[in-house]
């Protein structure tokens, strides 16, 4: 009994300086400021846990029904919310009524319902809202350059002009290579994944 | 002179047989139909090739300048592009003049000016047209079903309300579990890395 307590503890210790580990990558001042915006952008607890996240978690975790996501590809979904972070976050930014200069009317006034009281609080939510937002961009730019280029090329995908008989004709004339290429890429995916199961087996027996 | 001269006609035979591999993933009927199709969308070669083609390849080739992309990062990309080309066939249907049932007027009829005459070949070019995209969505359904998923994820990002309260109060709530997990994921892929290039020095010295 005894055994069995003391090795619980000792997982539950463990289990937590992982977690403290994994968790050390939030600095403590972008944590404080978040819970500091909160407090200004409040919302009811019903609203917060309705069971619909704005991001779902289910791409990103591991679990028993796994999302089968590789690592690049989680890493290119959390581009994307880290680029919708920024919109977001520049939106929250262009909602806030702007103290300099202090002219009334423009785009700083959108949310005049909600927010348009300026109150002694507003240069500092903008502050900490900045903050937020350049932490972000710094983690996209330092981090996940690779993911927003290829997000900007998936973004110009959806450009491509359908209706455009140029455009029809030259994507027929470029589908043999494209559709080749499409095939072989699939295979050579198989076959490295093959190879890196057959390498960890090789690791694993020395 | 001799022996290089055999040395190259080797490395040539090699090269077209290895491009034969490669290239027998187009079957010969869908050649075949695109050359068809080629002919009913035809242009200009000035047009064609002007330098600046529908889908890159940039991302999708290892040059010397190449694009850095993984090869799940270039199935996400080619996921897209297969995507596109759904989506480009899908319109090029809806612009040929439906034959079945004979109604005038109605969707089918939109690109009056260049091909509302019906004629012999309109029933010919429907059918190629849906043997094409029937060729695209199996490969996409059988190969690309994890980018597809993956691409629909993406999409539903941009979908986020950016100028709600309500979403932005709990975008900001879920900010400090995301941003760990984007920090802690760069840092394991760059391990992942090391540990591949570690196995793969393994399996060089065996």
């Amino acid at each position: 009994m005894m055994v069995s307590t003391a090795k619980a503890v000792v997982y539950l210790s463990l289990c937590l300086c992982v977690c403290q580990v994994r968790g050390s990558h939030i600095p403590e001042k972008m944590n404080r400021t978040i819970q500091n915006l909160l407090r200004t952008y409040n919302i009811g607890a019903l609203e917060r846990y309705n069971g619909t996240p704005v991001f779902p978690r289910e791409p990103l975790v591991d679990s028993m029904e796994k999302s089968h996501l590789s690592s690049a590809e989680k890493m290119t979904f959390m581009g994307g919310v880290l680029e919708t972070y920024e919109k977001l976050l520049g939106q929250m930014l262009e909602q806030r009524p702007n103290l300099t200069p202090p002219t009334a009317g423009g785009r700083e006034g959108l949310d005049s319902a909600a927010n348009a009281v300026p109150g002694a609080g507003d240069d500092e939510v903008r502050t900490d809202l900045m903050y937020i937002l350049g932490k972000i961009q710094d983690l996209k730019r330092h981090r996940y350059q690779e993911q927003s280029k290829l997000l900007q090329r998936l973004h110009d995908l959806g450009k491509v002009q359908m209706d455009d008989r140029t455009i029809q004709s030259k994507a027929l004339g470029e589908l043999p290579w494209l559709y080749a290429e499409a095939s072989s890429l699939s295979s050579i995916k198989k076959q490295t994944r093959r190879r890196r199961r057959q390498a960890r087996k090789v690791i694993g027996h020395q």
